[in-house]
């Protein structure tokens, strides 16, 4: 048993795996959540929201030593299927055959940490209080409770995993040297919902991650366990269209039926949905340090808030977690060590998942439905089955390759991407494409760049 | 007398001749300051600092109808002054003859707008007045004066004018969909002194902007009316050396002497002042939107805090109010318009200006010593000469052309370096760059690619 001990501000997967690690390490942790407990309360506890976990997550829910059964309940998606405009569907693998990435309920996952959590002796979970201050020098936290009542709790130090909007950040930036920025895309979001048939399966191929590709704008849908999908839309916030500019109902079926016509049977309500929701904004979050007097240290989404587009936040927050769980043992419980170890070993896979994610957006609502986009999947896919060792394709470098960090991946994936341009301009490309003589000049070309 | 009223939050240089612009405009302006009027008091109120104001500087204040007698205090510096480890001094200049930066003192200039303020009968300013709220639906504001009382302002329209640390910047975190950042620089900087002759004459040549570059340091002094200078040392926060790493008295003193031998007969107590002196960070501010629900927007340092390392932060605040000055008119002071198109206009140029002031500190600290780069400044200013319509230097589009916006000084200057690049690695350009066959090839690139 440790000494020392941890307050976890946010009780979310990334926390509450932060939680476990911790106490698995011997220390005593306080892990605190300003929402009620999930799994105590029976009224809706606000959107479904499911996620993409793939490689990166499972491996680090391993490396604390959460048992694979935590994937029981999550879907595989082993291609991307792609809803053209004329309702035609093409499958575009995610890697090799049995490469998955997993669609799981965000709320499934939370609440199966929290009972491994609440099994652990070392942790103690406070629901309902909300972190109103932190003091940087010493650790010490304070917390309101539903019924506005202060608790201040001494802790030898903190962790915020409290999220996109991160409070413990927040505050931070009154520290001095805090670099930060929060960064809006254009792109804002709603969510639907595609119902299950009345049998409880899925109307659209199950085991896929679905995508309407429309170039600025893009609807997805992502299987449920129930037999339901549920979709997200994503539309710039301003400009034609828009969230903005859709506003009278008339303005909006036309732009549903023009550009979503197989998604009409399926969706439920989704004039309406649009009518009446409010869109949700998509943000950056970039800061450094992570770390503060060695005391107080961001992680998951407090620390590095990407974009969805490449299914990877929950697999960072996830590896950060690993991380920490090998630098305590590595440096033997010395967090004078860990600390600062910990920020520079994450703070450059952070940036780099964050510029991949944003890049993203662009490969699926729009590259995805190219013909020759698709073509340069193939090519790369069939040299990477001949040639494991030299290529790997970007997106099996981040999401089927949990050894390759994303810093490097991103590095990788721009050199691949100057040689892949070389590659489709040979002329009569889509005719010769798996000729040997396209191989050969790929192989070329690899041996002389990567 | 137009109906509309004003609140301007910050009394400072920008502020104070935005005041004057809109009261010019006909509109009544609230113009309130935390600090207290240093023309009042006595005492001394904090650092003396001088800064450069450069062409774009005065033709804004002209713009806005300042008169060219405020230019009376300052002090032109017509080429850097580049004092070598060696103790050898050689100058580089700014532009073509007679082109010169000016060194003037903050706090003068701020005051000589404060009288130019008090004389327009629509400005009521106020000091020791803090900030303490904005409501940027209704521009109102709450200010908290020294006595702790709080006091509500209505006006249709505020202006945050407050600042690098600006308090109408960091309420706006709060509203939707504004992104933001401020990041930290590696150094940091300290301000030493050197005294006047006794007779009042200055020990250093006085028309010169003086720099002791030492690659990832330098010190820099800037003259005074009294015959002194202000320096200031820019140096790493961490690493070595540093301020963290500077710590022991003999160390400090090593560090002068071995860098600075020649300054070291003028500075006054360096060594004492640097033990003394807490060392102030540099950051980079940027942001959008610049307005908010066409009620309240950010101006100067509020809305794009830079690194001092082009002379450029109160010239570019001074910018911002010319720009506004001409939209009011042009839009008929049509706030609906002014807001968007001020903000349009200004955050490209606020963005170029950031980076190219980052840029600078290499060009200060490190190449200014350089003989290569003095040789690729010596040909530019020939070229320039030759073919003022073809080529104006990047320092002199930014510095000498308020004409030339700086983005597009950014832009020309990046295409100009790669063609430099290209000369730079003629054979024998050291000896032959005075050539006419040189002359003719940047010719040839230049018509080529700008």
């Amino acid at each position: 048993m440790q000494e020392k001990t941890f307050t976890v501000a946010g009780g979310g997967p990334v926390g509450t795996l932060l939680a476990i690690s911790l106490a698995r390490h011997g220390y005593r942790v306080g892990l605190f959540e300003g929402r009620p407990d999930s799994r105590q309360t029976s009224i809706y506890q606000g959107r479904s929201i499911n996620i993409a976990l793939s490689d990166r997550g499972w491996t680090s829910l391993e490396k604390v030593g959460i048992s694979a059964d935590v994937k029981a309940d999550a879907i595989p998606m082993y291609h991307r299927a792609i809803h053209g405009i004329d309702s035609e569907i093409s499958k575009l693998p995610y890697g090799k055959e049995g490469d998955a990435i997993w669609s799981v309920s965000r709320g499934g996952i939370n609440e199966r940490l929290l009972d491994i959590a609440d099994a652990e002796p070392n942790i103690e979970t406070h629901f309902e209080q909300r972190l109103v201050n932190v003091d940087f020098k010493t650790a010490s936290a304070v917390f309101r409770t539903e019924g506005e009542r202060e608790v201040t709790v001494n802790a030898d130090y903190l962790f915020g995993a409290d999220g996109a909007n991160s409070k413990v950040r927040r505050l931070a930036q009154n520290l001095p040297r805090f670099s930060y920025s929060q960064t809006y895309m254009p792109q804002s979001y709603i969510e639907l919902n595609i119902p299950a048939n009345v049998d409880g399966s899925h109307q659209l191929e199950k085991n896929a991650l679905h995508i309407w590709p429309r170039k600025d704008f893009m609807l997805i849908a992502l299987p449920n366990t129930d037999g339901t999908f549920t979709c997200t839309l994503f539309l710039n916030y301003s400009g034609d269209p828009s969230f903005e500019t859709l506003q009278k109902r008339s303005d909006v079926e036309a732009f549903f039926e023009s550009n979503f016509p197989d998604a009409m049977a399926y969706l439920e309500r989704p004039v309406d949905m649009f009518m009446e929701k409010t869109a949700s904004p998509l943000f950056l979050v970039q800061v450094f340090p992570w770390s503060f007097n060695r005391k107080v240290a961001l992680i998951g989404d407090a620390a590095h808030a990407i974009v969805p587009f490449y299914g990877q936040g929950m697999n960072c927050g996830f590896e950060d977690c690993a991380e920490l769980h090998s630098l305590i043992s590595k440096y033997n419980h010395d967090w004078d060590e860990i600390f600062p170890a910990y920020e520079k070993a994450r703070k450059p896979n952070g940036d780099a998942i964050a510029e991949l994610s944003k890049r993203n957006f662009v490969e699926m609502s729009d590259l995805s439905g190219d013909p020759m986009f698709q073509l340069r999947k193939k090519i790369e896919a069939k040299f990477h089955e001949a040639h494991p060792d030299i290529w790997t394709p970007l997106y099996s470098m981040v999401t089927f390759s949990p050894e390759v960090p994303y810093s490097e991946a991103l590095r990788v994936g721009d050199v691949q991407q100057q040689i892949m341009d070389q590659i489709m301009q040979l002329p009569d490309i889509d005719s010769d494409w798996d000729k040997s003589c396209v191989m050969d000049q790929l192989y070329k070309l690899a041996a002389e760049q990567l």
